[in-house]
């Protein structure tokens, strides 16, 4: 039977330190394994009650997997470890002087605390641009990102005006990281592979898939090598790749830029940017730095305070390679996760604390069938072998069995097909919004 | 290049005999298929842009399926029929002096119309239980129910107040149907498999699935071995089965019965029963009967009216054997699809049309884990022989290759594991309705 107390989310005060995780991506699911069956309370909070493989949420936004096989539910996670919880709950404040954090469900305490919230959508303050853009961090955004593609095409098949067919049938993607690189790369062979079958009716030559980058190449973070193959790739795709373009500006159908080009688009898809996910409560000098990050020390520990850790993507640790802290990707989140898992039961044991070092196992993006880009310490290589590699990677680091077979099942059959199946407009997003 | 003409929802006027479709179920679908590259423009219609393999929502809604691989995009289904056309929208009305009918998105005309909408839930007229339970007909109810049940196990971790804990694992199933009996026995197993394992600081034993059914007997359809085995195999699962009872009222908390008995549950699943989906326009006498059906001849052509045809579940074709029709399953409406296919082509050739005769292949419904009912003409067998035969028969008529080896990854896996690892709230349902 459970302790019954309000303040704490009904959680039993259990004689062992308590930690409690904000968050159950990367790095927050990384700690918590860690500490399965250690000498400590871990309470998992998120507002989701699974875990999102984001890398793949593209491929549910362009209907070529089901939204369930790149999602994980945390509570499986914890599974079978006595000293583990889990709460449905989105934390709302930090208390550090009462050692405690606010939620919508109520108030709980802590020994300690890991801010493993990850990151979100940076706009940089053009709210414009935040009203009408699509962004794609979550799985619901990537599912309604996914119906309105649909939605584009079917009222592109009604319209008589030139104009508006046009636009409905013209994506803009901002931003050439990872993210935008592998959408553009998707939906270009949607347009060739799949709209002339499902719209045999429609001059699906008009889709244009653009893509807007504002520094001099794509993939910015990767090799020089690795952005002209990309970039060549997405080409002859049929991308259409600008840069040094920043977009400055959009209402839902004109894309204005900084340069004279401009768009008239009914979609646009913000992947120019993320922040760092910060939580209020936590008012420490020189805290917050670049990218709303907080910075942190090389044990994980958010400066100013003595039992506060951030991992991931929220986390800011400056090193000598990194002076700007490791890249927002999966990762740097794991492998903080991981090694502040020892490092806690290190400080529960009264050991000295081992500093964290950034293993960089490399980085990858796929353009498309067979074409993908990876970088690694030694050896860099792009095509069809990186796009194998690409594939067993995201496979082998995807969680749960039954969901690598299932986006297994689906790749093989995608690639045998030229198909994508999951073009389902499950839950309409004009509807909702009234565009 | 198509021709334009707002009126006829920019489908161009073909020189063929045009026949519009109204729904993309069973009945429709099969129609559609038997259609394919004959000499006759195929319109069909649906509100959404895939077909839904209903026999398997329950699973859905009990996280062993994901809602993508029941469903199947209707566009896929016309491809490279160079005469088919899809309209994703919504019919309003019949017209049939103009032989036309009127869609959210603009009118159509039509040489021929057939009217395949299927059924839709019958509260029989008790508005509350109509506000206040949940449905499973379509993919979006299937969703929102798995979100409710998963998202009442969450908030009963956290209240101290043990009566509403109660409630709030509390199922009450009213209608002791296929669909009642298969989301009963899903349920029992969530409760013994996976519950305990997800929810170690829950007493789980407090759940409680209760079946309501207005007969004498569950599976009233079928044979009372089925019956009789079914109700075993449920109470050996734990589920409380409530016969000659019918609900009368439900607040969202209070179930009320026409007996003594009451509960109260947060979750009331109502499947007792459907009506025919019937659209506004045909006024011709006794057109509409039993169940809101209408009222067809023996080729399936709606009473009163010469081009208007209907099949599935809104058809109601009296026959010998069968005087208040057909059952309001899919064998009936895709029996009925193909076989006015072939009369509608001899309509236009000026061939007698042929009557359609119903082939009962049998029904059936699973309980659970080695569990079903299956009554054949010849045979009836229960059991674990009875479960395979139904896991066959639902890969069979799947439609899709992908579908039926993601669905069948998925029961390999489930079945294995005791495990049904969908059990994600993407989209909350309590936040959006504010229970």
């Amino acid at each position: 039977m459970t302790m019954i107390n309000e303040c704490d989310l009904n959680i039993p005060k259990s004689g062992l330190p308590r930690l409690v995780i904000v968050g159950g991506g990367f790095g927050g699911v990384s700690l918590a394994k860690e500490l399965r069956d250690q000498e400590i309370q871990v309470v998992l909070i998120d507002k989701h009650n699974y875990h999102t493989f984001q890398p793949l949420l593209y491929q549910v936004s362009t209907g070529g997997l089901e939204p369930d096989s790149i999602a994980y539910p945390l509570r499986k996670i914890l599974q079978d470890s006595p000293n583990n919880y889990f709460r449905l709950a989105e934390v709302l404040e930090i208390k550090p002087n009462e050692n405690s954090v606010e939620t919508n469900i109520g108030e709980i305490g802590y020994d300690f605390l890991v801010l493993a919230t990850g990151s979100k959508t940076n706009f940089f303050g053009n709210t414009n641009i935040e009203k009408n853009a699509m962004a794609m961090k979550t799985v619901p955004q990537s599912l309604n990102l996914r119906s309105l593609i649909l939605e584009n095409f079917e009222d592109a098949l009604l319209t008589d005006d030139l104009n508006k067919r046009e636009a409905l049938m013209n994506f803009v993607i901002v931003g050439g990281g990872p993210t935008g690189v592998e959408l553009a790369g998707a939906l270009a062979e949607i347009k060739k592979g799949i709209l002339p079958k499902d719209y045999p009716d429609l001059d699906t030559r008009i889709a244009q898939i653009n893509l807007i980058q504002g520094s001099d190449r794509l993939l910015a973070t990767m090799s020089e090598q690795a952005s002209e193959k990309a970039e060549k790739f997405l080409k002859k795709l049929g991308v259409n790749v600008y840069k040094n373009m920043r977009v400055t500006d959009y209402d839902g159908y004109n894309v204005s830029t900084n340069v004279d080009d401009s768009f008239e688009a009914a979609t646009l898809i913000w992947a120019a940017g993320v922040q760092g996910a910060t939580i209020k409560g936590l008012n420490a000098k020189d805290l917050i730095v670049r990218g709303n990050r907080m910075k942190v020390d090389e044990f994980n520990k958010v400066i100013g305070f003595d039992n506060i850790f951030a991992i991931g993507d929220i986390a800011m640790m400056e090193s000598e390679n990194e002076p700007y802290g490791h890249p927002m990707v999966a990762q740097p989140a794991m492998q903080q996760g991981k090694h502040l898992g020892k490092n806690l039961l290190r400080l529960i044991h009264k050991k000295t604390l081992l500093p964290f070092k950034y293993i960089d196992k490399g980085s990858m993006a796929t353009v498309g069938r067979n074409k993908a880009v990876v970088d690694m310490k030694k050896f860099k290589f792009q095509g069809v072998f990186a796009w194998f590699v690409w594939m067993f990677v995201h496979l082998f680091f995807l969680i749960g069995f039954r969901n690598r077979v299932v986006v297994f099942v689906n790749w093989v059959y995608n690639y045998v097909r030229f198909d994508r199946e999951a073009r389902l407009i499950i839950r309409p997003f004009k509807k909702k919004n009234k565009l």
